[in-house]
């Protein structure tokens, strides 16, 4: 989905979601303001999870994905117009966790803008505890990264 | 609850809220941005129906607020730093609706900075149609405007 | 721009820009949160000035749009995931002022989820003062809005 | 200036700052979305730059700072209503960069809700890189982190 001068920044990342920036995602030093950030990431890492079923699994089973720690680094200010384009990936899958990693391109540079990470737990909401990934979304995870598992 | 100059703009406004503004409230113009003031309206206008127990009536009873449709009028640009004094009212009291008015005071610049509106619907959410305002919250609306009913 | 279903509802708006409902744009009543509207206004209002070439003017003239009033009204409930078409035109042109109104068509939906208006003043931001319309500008809305002016 | 509770889990911070949660910071989850804390945190960063004459400084001599990198770490979900307190220190100075470290307390939970940190780079906007920190700003951050510097 990516487009052509992104998808070389974005091979690794399975999945991709395009993203317009606004004009008021520009803050008083007239970049778009850090926040901003974290809202695409939530995008395309929600995206990620439907892509290997987890939000339909989480309705049914109870357990689903806990954001524990997020972090972004900067590369290069943002401006309207412009569209980005969002990545995500799996790494470092553990029994009841995994790392998710995030880049941002920007259609206009041409280069990455931003890269981050987001920690994710697998919590059993109604036992109100960590809880082992369901292995339906491991296997899809393994599968989408393209992994031998 | 209003600090003493912001008062004097708010004398017809029971429900009255602090609130500071954020850097990032700012936008490009150097300004707070327009859309910063409907999230502040929905500050004080939950507090509204906190005080007159439409929030926890709405839990037990499953009747309870939409907003229809919402204004703001921009009296004066605002910018960071400033705490502004939220304030909110009813008027034009229905059967199953009324109308909410908003007013913004600068606590820096001593003056209204902006007006505005929200047309509240009163809604069952189990039966999925407009419903009667319930009994007790008219009563502590009329009681909290200070009318006769 | 609209796709199909979403242009039957826009044939009067010169201006349209689609717009990606985040999850994040739901609030705690897990409907997209009215203040998010606001923001999506301000996409296809800003589109509008481009396209008749008021950012570019504003930037050599000094004589820019303000926002002085803006209203929404709320038709049906949006929700995660969704793509919104934002439409925006010009009415009641004055010599200093103009009406924008602004409609957002859902995609899953098929309907019209919500209308709006700004009160666009035109602004010296030298003089600090209410100006006349560049007559550039006024030209351009009137072709645009297909009007004989 | 933090409430007698939240002041225990701040000893180490010379910045606070009181921050009301808003109805609408919640997300679908009903719980505070993660992307307010960065909101948070810029707040107090901005306080905390203010407080050490960098705002004003930067304005005169074109120096000022940059965020390069920004993480959270979720300890305890927030809901509404809540005002959290929120802390900022400066730690690690290097010539030309330090880190600042965020805390998150929540006054209903009587405990630490996040912590986080910033990656703070000195710019130099007029040439365009990095540049050593301004020696007033260095100094007014060893006294107020109360160091020998």
């Amino acid at each position: 989905m990516a487009p052509m001068a992104a998808a070389a920044h974005l091979e690794d990342f399975p999945i991709t979601r395009p993203w317009p920036v606004a004009w008021g995602d520009m803050d008083a030093f007239q970049h778009v303001n850090n926040v901003t950030y974290f809202r695409w990431f939530e995008h395309v890492r929600i995206a990620y999870f439907e892509a290997v079923g987890w939000t339909a699994a989480m309705a049914e089973g109870g357990v689903g994905p806990i954001l524990a720690q997020t972090s972004c680094a900067f590369r290069a200010p943002l401006t309207y117009p412009d569209t980005v384009t969002l990545g995500a990936r799996a790494v470092d899958l553990g029994d009841d966790r995994f790392t998710m990693r995030y880049r941002v391109v920007s259609g206009r540079l041409g280069t990455i803008a931003a890269e981050g990470e987001g920690r994710i737990i697998s919590y059993d909401y109604r036992e109100g505890r960590k809880a082992p990934l369901p292995p339906a979304i491991r296997a899809a995870i393994v599968a989408l990264e393209g992994g031998a598992g």
